[in-house]
């Protein structure tokens, strides 16, 4: 069982601010908290309702579950994670850039997708959505156990980073017809706003995404559009 | 302004039992609307906040849009159009069949992607989610008026059909070293559970997203799989 004193503080995991203070997430179904387990983070404290295997958790009942949860129909497995320490921000390797994402659900995609792609790295701006939010490790299906996400001020990385730097836009070159090298950094923007206008003097090459009709979409949601981008950098 | 009637039938379209038997559908959101009526559909009645210069649209209070509106919060625009009756279903280009795909967003997103890259017919099973359910509607952004969409017994059109048929797989030939004739089919089959089993035998070759991460997800979201296969068919 459990206090209202600990309901309180996972019901406060909820918001940005009382993950920043505590330096905690949640992390609910079985496998994701096996997987984050496995990949390395801490748990500070484990539920069940079923009994389990899983070292330190604690048993509690169905109807403390779902008080604990944030979905509709909570999963039997609840883990409070400690959110681990920022590294030094990445330059090697192929980075992935988010400016401006707020969807929780487009970002939870976004980590799969550098998850199967092998992208190790995503660095986010200040104001994308933080990916320790309930809705985004849902989403994630576990592969922010794998990527790394870290948040930075874009302008002030972008300007010294040694990686070429490729930014998606509605025009620009082919993504079928660039050669993107081994180490390089991807920006993709908000599907609403496109990268911003203060970051576009950084970006050494635009390239898009071919549009094949003629009288189609005027765009793509961002999580498609950076399926497509990544799979074609890593064929 | 609007009768109670009206709002009752308006309202009674957010179900698939109503839409059948009322052969008619919501499109919420000015550019959606206009782009339904240059698309050919044909709206029964159109509703609008503000002096609008669309021909025929009933001015109404937000107040009253809200109550007829599926969204959080209403747009301006709200049309009624008439669900287009059925074509015989294609046998030529190029085609995606949808098996088992239950996720409203997730049709909408692969509508605008069909859209994107020009793919004009998509053929559901009969366990699809309905095309002119609102979320889908929404999702689609409009595309639901460039792109049609059918449903039919997957198993006996397949059976049928002269075109080449691909299934998407976790196990398969990669898109990549794959030729994709002209003319051809595309089986997509539900997150959960992949192309139906009774489908399979049906199915000329299977094809793979190759995975780029030895420990990564265990499979990409089903609008994200369509993008790439997609992306891949029409490069």
């Amino acid at each position: 069982m459990i206090t209202k004193k600990e309901l309180k503080q996972i019901n406060s995991l909820a918001t940005k601010k009382a993950r920043k203070t505590e330096q905690q997430f949640l992390v609910e179904g079985k496998k994701s908290v096996e997987e984050f387990i496995a990949g390395g983070f801490q748990p500070k404290k484990l539920f069940s309702t079923e009994n389990t295997k899983l070292k330190g958790a604690v048993l509690v009942t169905e109807n403390e579950m779902q008080k604990m949860s944030c979905l509709k129909n909570a999963s039997p497995y609840l883990g409070v994670f400690e959110i681990p320490q920022a590294n030094v921000l990445p330059n090697k390797g192929r980075i992935l850039i988010l400016d401006k994402v707020s969807d929780p659900g487009n970002l939870g995609t976004i980590l799969r997708i550098c998850d199967w792609f092998g992208i190790k790295n995503i660095i986010g701006s200040l104001d994308t959505v933080d990916c320790y939010n309930p809705k985004v490790v849902q989403a994630s299906m576990a592969s922010l156990a794998r990527v790394q996400c870290q948040y930075t001020d874009l302008n002030e990385y972008l300007s010294k980073t040694p990686l070429s730097i490729f930014g998606t836009y509605l025009v620009g070159k082919s993504i079928y017809e660039t050669a993107f090298p081994e180490d390089a950094i991807l920006v993709m923007g908000s599907e609403a706003n496109g990268i911003s206008t203060e970051l576009e003097a950084l970006i050494g090459q635009k390239v898009t995404i071919p549009k094949k009709s003629t009288n189609g979409p005027e765009s793509l949601n961002v999580a498609i559009a950076t399926a497509l981008v990544l799979g074609e950098i890593t064929r």
